[in-house]
């Protein structure tokens, strides 16, 4: 097991607030990201926030990607939903192409797509169900994910191209899945940097229960993951930005 | 004040049912018509629905065009509702993107926009709205609009693609709008017929008040709308394929 | 077991439409049954069906309940959510809110509260799910369930009176669950008399693998439930109303 | 013209975020506030939310009333729409139904109506859209208004009690109209002392324009109302409060 032999990329989700209501710091964490997980109206977003956060990115020059989830505005896309497997790839096609349509008006490519919340979480536990979301992913779009999983599994299987992603701001099971807090709980930095530092370095993270989990990222691009609605997110995401930086600057990918 | 010049097309809106309720009958609509208006989930339809009325179209080989409407499910988009220009703009992107998500999976092109309900009433009476959303539809797609209003002077100001539309199942008022009703009247076929002629073969519509309207449509491209939610919508989808069809020989174009 | 104890009532859920969409035939149902369940804008329904619907069940003598749903408009309150228990409380209590608002205004008293789709189902097969629903009816009204189940239990644990349901045109399963169909098939009206005078004469039903399954509907009200959007319904409301009334008058309670 | 007649209260509204998302600091404000005009569902808020929102206020022994909006979560009632007044009746007794819900099972009295955003303005405006929304209000309930408006005539028309508003962090136009910003400007609080006591004492309103409006609050009940989604809201509603409770003592009524 040796170390990442890609260089570490920092995705957040943004764009997540709804209507007059506003989830996180967007405009302060954008400076510090190299990708955006942009919500594309199911679980939060709407078309105008859409339309603003993509012209934001692209002043940043950060790279964006869509952020599909679970028609759930209310849960936030964090309540659990039985749908038919043609249900899952029809809500995935037509939130990636909705944001599709604001990405061409820029002349911006699709980045990548990573899931959100609870379909994602449903996705590392239930193979049809990651297969029926990765056959809504355009053609030559890559997924954002959880390698070891299912989701890793249905990627390979429907032919989409797969990107391993690390947690920031997410503590992990024994099992390498994620901790999911309805609530999120504050992070010390320190506790951030060593987080990140580990997963970075080792391939590895110690789980809620102490023990060591392998992260199965093997080849695969990386990209560490922080969210905008975690308590002192801009902390938390000028910390990873920080290790990251310092990694890729070891590996001589700056 | 001649004769149409192009072939008369038949185009209908489907795929405006939501979750388990049904709209019109899309089934029996499909082998009588040229051009489907499909919804896209803000006056009505849903992903599902979307998904399978664009395979329906590719079945029969009907062309699909966007049928963006108010962010107004539950007043199908025929309540008006009052947007900002770039709210206008980003729902139409949002709308016409999902579509095309659906129409790139399938490998078929967006044939044209046609705004919905509402949206449209206000796009004719005002050059405002008629303009921020000519701003959202992508370039080179053509729009379908009412020949005379603000529709058509703001498409030729945006620069997209204008083509003229006349209609078999709405009554005129003696200003060129539409008449909305809130629950639609039923139609003699006789009168399917006769209206369908005139406009064909005149360029012009007996009004409401029983005067003559020029319709401005020049030298656009035709498309005759039907309504898949007006009472006995399938006789009068039939009638005006006939008189579109005899029409049609009589110029050779058929 | 001997036979029921109590008068059978027939109910039908009603106000299932939304918007412009149209669910079942209320009109032509209203005259054959005794009781509604009004779907309360969670899972279909809105507010002017609501008022409308009300003010129709009025005019036929019809008692009238909520009929709560999960917060799922698009899959019908047909796709399994899973929601906090507060969450279970408050949606109950604010739709039961809804339908008492309007019956308030028309002078008429909330007969019972019936949960919608997967709603109930969820609440059979899960005590906790049961319970939260319970907590947010409101004082001294009862609720209408299938007996033997999670519904009972938690009714009699928070004290709600419980009335038992039988089903005039769904199938049980051997443990005396429902078979819930995501698209109804029709019935034959033969299969539905025998179906209901079954129940209500044996306090027993045949389920889908042939076996004899108990209805432990005890000494509970009786209220036997037919849906407006199944295929036919017209006709099976009719045959249950008849196998009703036959049954009524042989105990003498016509 | 002399002072007010009625102790002078200060009414807030609360409970208007959706979900995940907050949207003011309701625990800060709800011990400087005597009433509470919670949102309930259409514009803002929903039943979790609600749920909790009317416990917090029976913590604080703040008065409850319903804060009905126009049905448009996205615009957050702040977008004008045309609705039926049957519409408009039907979703004013199904708001007020949801928070009545709640307050039954806290044994808690509905203490008033107060209709929000756009829905308020065009009540104001328009004779026709105030009387249709009265008419939703229940028997007993008083409803909070602008004095001088089409709200105050309806409400009297249909039997509604009226209660005046003063504002203390919106401007007045000089036909004694308010003044809505889309993106709500931050008020320097001695300009928020200076406005509400210029209402209290004087029974007018300096308007944006300079001129001096006459507020004709007569002898109604008075209500100082502050926006719990204004920037630095809780500085303007404690110095709202001492104007308040100063004014009051003057009076003898504290």
């Amino acid at each position: 097991m040796g170390p990442i032999k890609h260089k570490a990329l920092l995705n957040v989700d943004l764009g997540e607030g709804f209507g007059n209501l506003k989830c996180g710091p967007d405009e302060e964490l954008l400076p510090h990201i190299d990708i955006a997980n942009v919500a594309c109206g199911f679980h939060s977003g709407d078309p105008l926030i859409m339309m603003n956060t993509v012209r934001m990115c692209k002043e940043h020059n950060v790279k964006i990607g869509a952020h599909p989830g679970l028609p759930d505005l209310q849960g936030f896309g964090r309540r659990e939903m039985k749908l038919q497997p043609e249900e899952l790839t029809a809500i995935t096609v037509y939130q990636v192409g909705s944001l599709k349509g604001f990405l061409d008006r820029e002349g911006l490519p699709m980045n990548h797509v990573k899931p959100h919340g609870t379909l994602y979480g449903m996705m590392c536990r239930d193979f049809d169900v990651a297969t029926a979301v990765m056959k809504g992913i355009p053609k030559g779009v890559p997924v954002f994910g959880l390698a070891g999983t299912n989701m890793e599994k249905a990627a390979k299987e429907v032919g989409v191209e797969f990107w391993a992603e690390m947690y920031g701001d997410v503590k992990y099971n024994t099992d390498g899945m994620l901790v999911i807090d309805r609530i999120k709980k504050p992070w010390k930095l320190e506790d951030v940097e060593r987080h990140v530092e580990q997963q970075l370095t080792t391939e590895s993270v110690t789980a809620v229960d102490g023990s060591n989990v392998h992260l199965p990222v093997k080849d695969y691009p990386i990209s560490i993951c922080c969210h905008s609605d975690s308590p002192g997110c801009v902390g938390i995401v000028k910390t990873t930005r920080a290790v990251c930086d310092k990694f890729n600057k070891e590996h001589g990918w700056s």
